[in-house]
């Protein structure tokens, strides 16, 4: 009844030669992401859910554009530097990120894969510079927990009651500045290229359970990365960390137990982590963990990124995880479909004194 | 108050090699369009808008299936045989691409410019194939007025009274399948190449009448077009054909005005048209014209493509032209932004005997 997971014919891995180099990372969140286990190593917490706006739709945009301007300002640019602005988010017809792009002189292209929007972004990014077409491209992806649960389930200020399976909305933004050219000044500082990257196909194993997007990306995220593992030759233990975006604790479950029982493939704890499961404590009350679409990259630019030395991260995989959930396509009985984009990045500069070898 | 238009400094124009070439084509419409002037052209005109589905939302995935189906058909393949699919649709979570994508077995990204959307994948497929990343891309966008209308305004069966300034959105989808690789076999077949890029910025001239788009939409068309022309040193007379997507008849007089009142540059009749002014005729009733994300695809897959000898079209401009309404920002008193995106086309083979000449 269900397709085969990872079967090779469903689209190629498509390698790169390492052109593409992420400059400059940024993460802002509200106050609950503030609170949880990464907080100290966000860019920005805001004071507030609202950042001193009148809708909560208003306050994810302004910390989508404090993340873009954080990002330029650390690699000593402002966002009319950049050629391109890829960008997208959870809300319909994109509207944080078209509002965002309104206040910027950047031409914007609106991307929407759900909670894998960040990896989608990341890769074409990464196209359009290492093809010589971009110098300069900002990927940026936000979420809002209020903006979300309104649009997708209930108002949050209803109080409905959220089964264990649910998953918590992170409130927050990501941008990521990238940049053509060699190897930064400083041989010690962290670097990232984008070396390979496999896109998804969309996967629907009939989950309708609007609560329980876990599950339904689960098939999804098993596929790409059974894709991206055989097409490259790759074992789980080649990564030094494989990141999935949001499958929270469920959803990881069972991502382990089909990539298991359909390949044999076995992924370890030690180097398979999920953001959802790492930017929340348990006495913070989130159920199955975060999701949205601010969820990994947040994750990624602040506790990863910054801690890339500490765990001496060299090869790192982002499976971006999205449940393409309509509202009302689940109102007009249809289940929910998923799809998982990974990218595949090559660090240097963690060791200290290593050169970068990637050209 | 606003923004100048066709500011150099708003990214530049990206130039391709001409690698990327349309290998085929597709349009699928609905009734209305197929008894509009263009009806003759169009690969398949469905019998009603439901093409016995259960829903007009069902029926939209069901024409774009059929777009992308025709469209590899065309060139003695199947849709698998593609690396990715770029596709969007006007719909929240693009429903129509999403699902329409379960169906396949090709990668998927999904991509949101409103109804620039069609041209924001071109580019975006153009760039894939151009840079050796994907030997085969499809496009694919759709539209329905009845899941348009309902989604945006309200539903159809509510027969509210339309102003003139209102747009009809096209029921149909239209898909594009790009290759990688030199001139087809035969010489005097028509091909096209794309030679060159101008994504657009948001803009926004504070206009807020959900209704008049083509207003809202007239500042990106004027601000890209400059853009592109300023950047690539050419008139608008350089072009066989200019095709603006969907500006209407007061969307399209705007963009005239303002093109000629900020830069003294006059658009002639003769070579540029808009699509929505195209597809439908004055006794259909639609208001100013048509509208939707699938309103210049049909028309360029259809009509222009097959009449490409007759035309004599060597140069031709796709100006997409979307506006990024929100029915929840505008209810929270937000004003409707807009943005356009160009791609230009270099044809070959439209002249009996000639060579195809861009390598």
């Amino acid at each position: 009844m269900f397709p085969a997971l990872g079967s090779a014919e469903a689209g190629s891995t498509i390698q790169l030669r390492g052109r593409c180099r992420i400059a400059s990372l940024a993460s802002v969140v509200g106050p609950m992401e503030g609170r949880g286990p990464l907080g100290e190593f966000f860019d920005l917490v805001t004071e507030d859910d609202l950042l001193g706006q009148s809708s909560w739709e208003k306050a994810e945009r302004e910390m989508l554009l404090q993340s873009i301007r954080i990002a330029c300002q650390k690699a000593d640019l402002t966002p009319d530097d950049a050629q391109m602005l890829l960008a997208g988010d959870l809300l319909n017809q994109l509207i944080t990120s078209g509002y965002a792009a309104r206040s910027l002189d950047v031409p914007y292209l609106g991307l929407y894969s759900a909670c894998a929007t960040f990896v989608e972004s990341l890769f074409l990014g990464a196209v359009l510079v290492e093809g010589g077409f971009c110098e300069r491209v900002i990927c940026a992806t936000s979420s809002h927990h209020n903006t979300a649960e309104r649009q997708y389930r209930l108002p949050t200020e209803f109080a409905a009651q959220r089964p264990p399976e649910a998953q918590w909305t992170v409130t927050g933004a990501a941008a990521f500045l990238l940049c053509d050219g060699g190897p930064t000044q400083a041989a010690d500082e962290v670097q990232a290229r984008v070396m390979a990257a496999t896109m998804g196909r969309v996967v629907d194993y009939s989950v309708s359970d609007t609560y329980d997007l876990g599950s339904a990306m689960a098939p999804a995220a098993a596929d790409t990365l059974i894709r991206h593992l055989s097409n490259t030759g790759q074992d789980p233990e080649d990564f030094d960390l494989i990141l999935t975006g949001d499958l929270g604790k469920l959803g990881s479950r069972l991502t382990r137990q089909l990539i298991q029982k359909s390949r044999g493939i076995k992924l370890s704890r030690g180097n398979c982590w999920d953001a959802g499961r790492l930017i929340y404590s348990s006495e913070q009350k989130v159920q199955a963990g975060g999701s949205g679409c601010a969820c990994q990259p947040v994750t990624f630019a602040g506790y990863i990124w910054k801690m890339a030395k500490e765990l001496d991260l060299q090869q790192v995989l982002l499976l971006g995880t999205g449940a393409l959930h309509s509202p009302v396509a689940c109102q007009q009985g249809e289940s929910i479909p998923a799809v998982a984009h990974a990218v595949e990045l090559h660090f240097a500069g963690v060791q200290a004194g290593e050169k970068p070898s990637i050209t």
